[in-house]
């Protein structure tokens, strides 16, 4: 539902992933658009590997929303990011989809508690929400509302799954979820910099691909400053570096570092660690830098 | 001047590049500590290429700060994140070194004003930051304080470009710079999900790598939003998402979007973009994504 850069990122997953889509849009130029938008994503997709029999002709697109999920097995929203919108939609996409199947949705914030108030089946209403694009991004956060039945829950994260998706299952509505939350915070701070004349739009790009970005694509955040304090792991790290959460290094607010805090953090990064000594995780990360480095053009040219 | 995390990589980094390095530290194990972070590090860095003549044995490691920097030609400081400390040992190492000698500070995010107040010649301090690992990670970004003259800030930036670093030159001092304040922005708001229960240390970090991640390691965080509103980039994207930034995505509050913000960010989109549509941009994102994961055994499998 919807042929914008989302959904028809997901119509071109789908398709390579072996499955006939139908899919609705209102706008006059939907259809011309959205093969536009799988045949720009079909080299990638062949590259990685297609399943058997996929092909770009098992899509039909249809201006009318009954044709389109009438006899679905599963339904992906995408449509454009307004709530009013996506309340409306909901209701018309769960009165003329069969009972037993699953609607999910890519909104980027919204809780589905919020989306599904019109609907008159919220329990197989759910939130499973990709990343541009998402015919490359494995990342799909699942969480129901309210009303969405955890066996729906259940049921998509495990459909994502099957088809070659990393999925998140949250066991909580956040509003952004975790992956928009972090990224949004990161966009506002650049925001303000913009705004203040403090860094350029390159500037800060720069500042994240040379730097930080680099770790991100395979060390989330946590891990990477599990390496930040040495062998003592993120103990150490923030026993050394918890008091700059009192610097003003940006507009956000830290939250208090309790005790209760810290030992979260600190065991959680273990159990992320599993097995893995910080050595090795430091032979982890060279290693994959170097690979990352030499892909991405980025080996040092020393004069 | 340290050798702890960062100090360390850095002798490993000047060690690789073909320099003969003198490394100072108090510690009483700071020789064999040092000496295991540049080994560790050595792999790596032959791996991506030794300068001419580069080995680990052009090492010293004195516990006499004199000793270090008597005749050196370039100082980098990386002490432990201390504001009294840094002070003290910038009047410390500004009286030992050679008047003409430039002496830089690996400091997270204070100022050079702040950090040079005990100093006699603080025209030659400046900030040059860099991530973790100092061996891996291209960026350094160079700064200077109040006092620094402009020439100490374009010879260091020089310095590091000669070396291979990848460098942002700041115009004016702000907390945290520009890498470190947007990875705040996103650290803090992760300390504040797990400290509120809304996701574990492992989502916290799959919903990066699996995610934005992987984007943020080629395009920063506004080409990677000049990409999310198809053909119309960088606009279209803040017309489509801009009310988002009313939304409690993050607990960081946005800056308002005027237009003069509006204007500046596509602006800047469009310069760093250059000659490259975002059609362009698209494919490059799908090649070097394709590439990435591969190199990180990230490829789908599906069932």
């Amino acid at each position: 539902m919807g042929a914008g850069v989302i959904g028809g990122g997901w119509v071109a997953y789908f398709l390579a992933r072996g499955f006939r889509v139908r899919a609705w849009d209102p706008g006059a130029d939907a259809e011309p658009r959205l093969r536009a938008i799988v045949a720009a994503a079909w080299p990638a997709l062949t590259e990685l590997g297609l399943a058997e029999g996929a092909t770009m002709d098992n899509l039909v697109v249809t201006p009318e929303l009954t044709a389109a999920v009438g006899d679905a097995q599963m339904v992906q929203e995408s449509a454009p990011e307004q709530l009013d919108l996506k309340r409306r939609l909901f209701a018309d996409i769960d009165a003329a989809t069969p009972e037993h199947v699953v609607i999910a949705s890519s909104t980027s914030g919204y809780g589905m508690t919020e989306m599904a108030g019109e609907a008159a089946a919220p329990h197989r209403l759910v939130v499973a929400h990709p990343f541009n694009p998402p015919y490359l991004i494995p990342l799909v956060e699942v969480v129901g509302g309210e009303q969405t039945a955890p066996e729906v829950v259940k049921w998509t994260s495990e459909f994502f799954r099957h088809i070659g998706k990393s999925v998140i299952t949250m066991d909580r509505e956040v509003p952004g979820f975790i992956g928009n939350r972090l990224q949004e915070a990161l966009w506002r701070e650049a925001l303000h910099m913009v705004a203040n004349g403090e860094a350029t739009v390159e500037q800060i790009d720069a500042s994240i691909t040379e730097g930080p970005g680099l770790r991100w694509a395979f060390h989330g955040p946590m891990l990477t400053f599990h390496l930040a304090g040495g062998p003592g792991g993120m103990g150490r790290m923030l026993d050394h570096f918890g008091p700059s959460l009192l610097s003003p290094w940006t507009r956000l607010e830290a939250p208090e570092l309790t005790a209760e805090l810290r030992d979260s953090v600190v065991a959680g990064c273990e159990e992320e660690a599993g097995s893995r000594t910080v050595a090795d995780l430091v032979r982890e990360r060279d290693r994959r830098l170097v690979d990352m480095l030499r892909v991405l053009g980025k080996v040092p040219h020393h004069r």
